[in-house]
């Protein structure tokens, strides 16, 4: 059973998602898994600081500190995955925020999946209800900011549920898990800001 | 009984909060409302898309479309005023996000309470339960991304409850607000990363 569960979990039923629409899931802030890999060598970070940046080319914006295995892989690859977890990964996002790719192949210490991207060759973590393929478009912020400018190419989430639980970080240890979606605003928006 | 109720409601018992912990409550992506003034004219926008950029100092990155009337507030005065709402002010957060301050007073038509800051000139929102005073501190990528990068420089939050719920943004008018908290992994941390 445990094992059924496992595969049945490895193996989501993913529908690709339209680049522009990548903020469903992104927006609401919640912390993600960037996958890279460069020459042989292929990682996993934790990620709590990233921002939508724009819809058409579909930009984000995200932190990632020198100190990061993942740091050069992105930077010389540039490429990497920006992949959402479900709160039942929440032990193993936590447990990737501590530990370094230096040391260990994360995919293989968390029992985690790669999966083979569509647009890049970073690989996906098959686990993650969402795959953002993401290529960096611009690098001169990083040296200042440590701020990589990405463009999602490519994009895929799982078909059910609609809006997986998340979570999110508040720092000091602290997680916040998403709770209920509503639409009940939706009447109060002018049609060209929906 | 009604009236008391918001005579409390807009004196929120406040306390500081030091600038390098803002990331407590604006990193779990909640939506937020931006106020700036600039030569006797004032305004409120929401704001979706920002990341948290550094702890010291205390950095946050923010998309601000130069279509909305905050854009020129924010950029010449090169102040403005992070506020994040409660769930209870969802209506008019959403109301704030539909109306240009081109044509209306925000504060008079959705009656919010501006109150003076310690470090701006920039209004904060009194009803709020966070206020973080902003200074622009790099506008060079403000032209091509739209990216204020700002510089928290005084910063308030209500002494209760611990923490407040938030409301966060999918897009197409479909709103997350933020679950329970939990810091059952706070063990699992290594201690340098807390």
């Amino acid at each position: 059973m445990f094992l059924i569960w496992g595969h049945e979990d490895r193996l989501l039923k993913k529908k690709p998602l339209p680049v522009d629409q990548i903020r469903r899931f992104l927006e609401p802030g919640p912390i993600v898994l960037v996958s890279s890999a460069y020459r042989g060598s292929r990682n996993i970070m934790t990620m709590g600081w990233h921002m939508v940046m724009e819809f058409q080319p579909s930009l984000i914006g995200c932190y990632i500190w020198s100190a990061n295995h993942s740091f050069e892989l992105i930077r010389k690859s540039r490429e990497c995955v920006i992949n959402i977890p479900e709160v039942k990964l929440a032990l193993k996002v936590v447990d990737i925020g501590n530990t370094s790719g230096r040391d260990i192949d994360k995919f293989e210490e968390f029992g985690l999946t790669a999966e083979r991207g569509r647009q890049v060759k970073a690989p996906l973590i098959a686990e993650c209800f969402a795959n953002y393929e993401c290529r960096l478009v611009d690098s001169r912020l990083i040296r200042k900011y440590s701020l990589f400018v990405l463009e999602v190419v490519a994009a895929r989430v799982a078909v059910a549920p609609k809006f997986p639980a998340t979570i999110h970080y508040r720092g000091d240890g602290v997680f916040m898990l998403s709770g209920k979606n509503t639409a009940r605003y939706r009447p109060r928006f002018r049609p060209e800001m929906l």
